[in-house]
């Protein structure tokens, strides 16, 4: 999107450019995203989001809020698009399956590009808990063309 | 979900049972959700989301993140099964589309049940804002069982 | 798709092009789909298919295979989108929901452009059996540039 | 699916039933549909699909149409479901997502089980030409209660 900072020198995404782009998006912060991996090569980004009280299903159940973790997935494929398109993107679309309930302390979304062409990209991405049990899966269809 | 408000004396959704459920999830507070309508006969239910600061895809845009759109459509969707099956239920998957940038003031989400069989039930959720225009559309699958 | 026939003189879809089309495909010709209605005005489209033997979940159930209602929705939606675009345009995506079986003796299927935009085009499908049940939806994104 | 033929010993499928239940579904027929591989273990299920000349897009193409691709996909989320569940379920939904132009002369659908719990099971899968290049991708959410 072209309010967001500029990429790295080479056009593409680093870690500190998308720990910028997060703190540029209210909704990123409240939701407490950061950036763990971004890997340029393999077109693929870790994010994680922690149990912060705002994000429970309802208060006390210790479970993430399925809007939360859809929020989680569409960013991080996003940033996983980016990786290779060399800026923020519009979604297009995409879907949540949830497997599992979400619980805290952490989710660790990984995401990863499965084809950018000339129109559009695809991005999977696999939700895991704390002790690494997959509890959504995400894909998501990206304009190919920034903003 | 089990740690919901009971639903109205004959195990249906109203408007108040809707407002107590967005009332009881911290997610939905922050979003800023409120209920405008509950049609039990058709299966139908109308939620509004406002744009909040914390609701902006970067601040100053004007613009709802996607992630709110997709948090309003899960939840709208939803509380259309619960028309049907009395209570809240858990999203098995769904798919949002985006069709052009939500901007504000507000946005309305008009969810439908367009089955409900033993096992699940489908709804669909057009996304208008202030002016008439569909800005997305999503589609869940819900479980048709309570929690 | 290029090697379509053309379309209508004012470049837009009509009950006759939709025909040619169809008998241009082979497997729409297997799966037996007719056209009933164009509708450019309102994006829309009316495909037909009988249940042919070879169109059987498996033999003697009376059921459609799914595989063929798939390929129901993809094609009825893609000629929806080309009313608008004035077409045949490659799917992107799109995603089916099964209702309740679909048995015979035809299926119609209701395909309406949602939003055609300058890259994609939307379009939902839903699809009846003779006795007017809904039996699946489909939900498609299409390149709104003809290929 | 109750008409199909038992599967192993074991409740579990293998090659020979795969290939018992593909003889018996009319359109699994005409789409040319083999079992490559069945791995239990891993959830995991290969299917193929030859060019044959019903399946192109439009006489002389050399490319699959999308609904020939749909149904393969389809059929192999189901039976690598099966591998896990015991008997053939009902897809509840699935999405396919295109990525490049199909072409011949085969095609490859690797199918693997992402999850299976009580009610749902989802599956993703992998579509793959002759060279190995990834030209769709689907995923599906199936009963986890064999009909």
């Amino acid at each position: 999107m072209s309010d967001r900072a500029p990429a790295a020198d080479d056009g593409r995404l680093d870690v500190a450019t998308a720990q910028e782009w997060l703190a540029g998006s209210p909704l990123a912060v409240l939701l407490g995203l950061t950036c763990e991996e971004v890997d340029v090569e393999r077109g693929r980004v870790t994010l994680r989001m922690p149990l912060l009280p705002q994000l429970e299903r309802a208060a006390g159940t210790g479970q993430f809020h399925g809007g939360a973790v859809a929020s989680l997935i569409d960013t991080a494929g996003d940033f996983a698009v980016a990786t290779v398109v060399g800026a923020g993107v519009p979604t297009i679309n995409f879907r949540v399956d949830y497997l599992r309930p979400s619980t805290g302390p952490f989710l660790l979304a990984h995401a990863t590009v499965r084809r950018s062409g000339r129109t559009v990209a695809v991005a999977d991405v696999d939700v895991l808990d704390d002790a690494g049990r997959l509890t959504a899966v995400g894909r998501g269809c990206y304009s190919a063309n920034p903003g």
